[in-house]
């Protein structure tokens, strides 16, 4: 776009609808995006019957691309799950493509429960700050599953998307509108080298905060994810992506819940992206301490006589035992063996989480030494471990573990 | 906005964050809305301490809106909660000024837990269509609580809100070009004269859709709202706001829900605003025969013994017996009988919901004729009851309801 507002681009905007049920609104919304300048693309995604109109893409187009039929597709009969995936795999494909050829500046989508699920697979796969838009019912109780780690903006549509009418052109003029202006801003890509990747919980939050100021005193911005499996996940990911110079690793509590079941899944290959990368790692045991289990009533018997308590009415923390935790060591030394940059792990002596302290309800040295010592026998001699007096959330702590980074990042530009 | 994209218009976008903690990324925002032309007015929710700039709505000033004062806010220690709503509620008295002034064109806010819900307590109070726009980290499991009945966006941050970076900065840039963007966009206020309010969930979809057919014939449109407790909430909302000319009140299952403690509820005063309102509505009993509770798992053991089935992981259908059913029509009737407009009833005489048909699970013609004579007993002669020898989700019922309808608004023209 230029200043005054003209779009001055070859790139179009994708649109992501089922033209079977959805004709009359999918074309609202092209007209929308063609009155804001832009050039369009219509993916059709409909499985119950012909278009509407003549899409860009058509639904055959798309099956095919998946390696499927349409004719295929609608034969599995009963198995609506297979044939929407089919067609979200199609859709991918054709997207990553305009990606990466720079053709597609912006992708929206609008739907219900199944034009949401599908759209949002689709917009899963896109890279982040690239404008995603989906116009939803919001027809699940819990979106982020379908939100994922990536930044899908959500329109609810309030109302069915049953045909148009007065309150739907409004969202959906909002909706274009706000795709266009995010399509027509000028791509920015700010170098990485100043960043560092971190992890936290409401558990470790001290600890962040105190890291944030030490290493923003000295030039450097933190982005922090939140461990709840979702935030681990796009942690990795990120890391994977090139963000971050180095990471400050606090909270590495996901590796206990995919150990023993816990919710909040960051995945099997949490804490090897940095590893992979090669970049530097300050690692700590945030949060190894705690499973995260859902609502207390879920609870199994043997939880129930363990350490446990209440973290909000979703979740209860319930504390690892000695044996769980010499197997989060090992687990942790594993990953890290297989780095190919530094790692030094700062474990604080005085516990690892919030509650995980001297007269409180986790507090349990013998179990948190005896994680330490089976992450001790088993991590390369090359990786440092260091062990520090203090509670993780006291302020020497993230002192000493910043220091230790920083420690890393220096040696690194030596070589 | 011109169509060359320059702001002219004296009126500015609002900014709710929390100054204390929050200071360099509200910042941030509102310089972006600057660059793009706009003027801006910063709110600041902060309790925890002292603002990073000078607000324009400092923190002092929203608490005497509420009729508190922040020292007596904080001094309440522990109670977070009733601080949170005093400030959400001295905000909301703002804006609302602002918005009944036409001074504001559009609201911005950003936070984790405590910001979203502050922000969207005070999105949820502003008017359809106009832009409002939530950055948050998606801190909950169940977002729909937050979002209400409005059409607020959602802006995933991926990561924590916790200093600026690269990756925030990308966020909030979108974030910002698309609140200008709704915001500058004319404000296009379309008649209600052709559009009908009607009332759908999956097990009353085919009447729905043939409703929509028949009055799309008619040259009339038809927003449709998921009566799930949300969306029934929204129709009341949008009746009394005079959005519809006339109502197709087809799925009134939130009137047992709300009886006998169901999940999905839409208020005690649902199926009441078009009385008030004085507009004609057709009102059918789709899914009163439906208790909605939770998992299957949760199912007390008189419910069990019922006749039930699973609607989804998250939904159970449990059958209403015969007395429940009397009790059903009462209300109803109760309700009508307040009205200022026209009513008529359909009642479908082969059952009220996708599976209440004669040889499903759900059939009981018993219970359903029960729920007709309570009805036809207390219901004012002035009010019409249509029994239709079909069932709910058959084309000649709704072709029926629509008849009954055109006939009201008819007879309304011609007085």
């Amino acid at each position: 776009m230029t200043s005054r507002g003209l779009v001055v681009t070859d790139r179009f905007l994708a649109i992501i609808g089922t033209l079977d049920t959805k004709g009359a609104e999918v074309t609202f919304l092209r007209d929308c995006l063609r009155d804001l300048g832009w050039k369009t693309k219509v993916i059709d995604a409909g499985l119950l019957g012909p278009p509407a109109f003549q899409p860009d893409v058509s639904r055959e187009e798309v099956a095919t691309r998946a390696g499927k039929s349409i004719e295929g597709l609608l034969s599995e009969g009963k198995d609506k799950v297979a044939a929407v995936e089919a067609m979200a795999q199609g859709i991918i494909r054709f997207v990553t493509e305009w990606v990466e050829r720079g053709e597609v500046a912006g992708v929206i989508g609008l739907g219900g429960g199944v034009g949401t699920w599908l759209g949002t697979s689709v917009m899963r796969s896109l890279p982040l700050g690239f404008p995603k838009v989906m116009v939803s019912t919001i027809p699940f109780q819990d979106i982020r599953p379908l939100i994922g780690t990536k930044d899908i903006v959500l329109f609810p549509s309030v109302a069915d998307i049953l045909g148009l009418n007065p309150l739907l052109r409004k969202v959906l003029r909002n909706a274009s509108s706000a795709l266009a202006a995010m399509a027509g801003l000028p791509q920015k890509e700010e170098s990485s080298k100043r960043v560092i990747g971190a992890t936290a919980l409401g558990i470790t939050t001290p600890a962040v905060l105190a890291s944030r100021r030490i290493l923003e005193r000295r030039g450097y911005e933190m982005t922090c994810y939140h461990a709840n499996g979702y935030g681990g996940r796009a942690f990795e990911e990120g890391v994977a992506m090139g963000m971050f110079a180095a990471v400050l690793d606090l909270t590495t509590h996901e590796l206990t819940n995919q150990l023993f079941h816990g919710t909040g899944l960051a995945g099997e290959d949490r804490l090897e992206a940095a590893g992979k990368k090669g970049i530097p790692q300050l690692v700590a045991p945030g949060g190894i301490d705690v499973i995260s289990r859902g609502p207390i009533e879920t609870l199994s018997s043997e939880e129930r006589k363990r350490p446990h308590y209440r973290h909000s009415p979703f979740f209860t923390h319930v504390r690892v035992s000695s044996e769980e935790m010499i197997q989060v060591g090992k687990v942790m030394a594993e990953k890290l063996n297989r780095s190919q940059g530094p790692v030094t792990v700062a474990v604080p002596l005085k516990g690892f989480s919030d509650r995980n302290r001297a007269g409180d309800l986790f507090y349990d040295p013998e179990a948190d030494g005896a994680f330490l010592l089976a992450l001790k026998k088993k991590l390369l001699p090359e990786h440092r471990v260091v062990e520090i007096d203090a509670h993780l959330n006291d302020e020497v702590f993230a002192s000493r573990a910043c220091d230790l980074l920083f420690e890393m990042m220096d040696e690194g530009r030596k070589t």
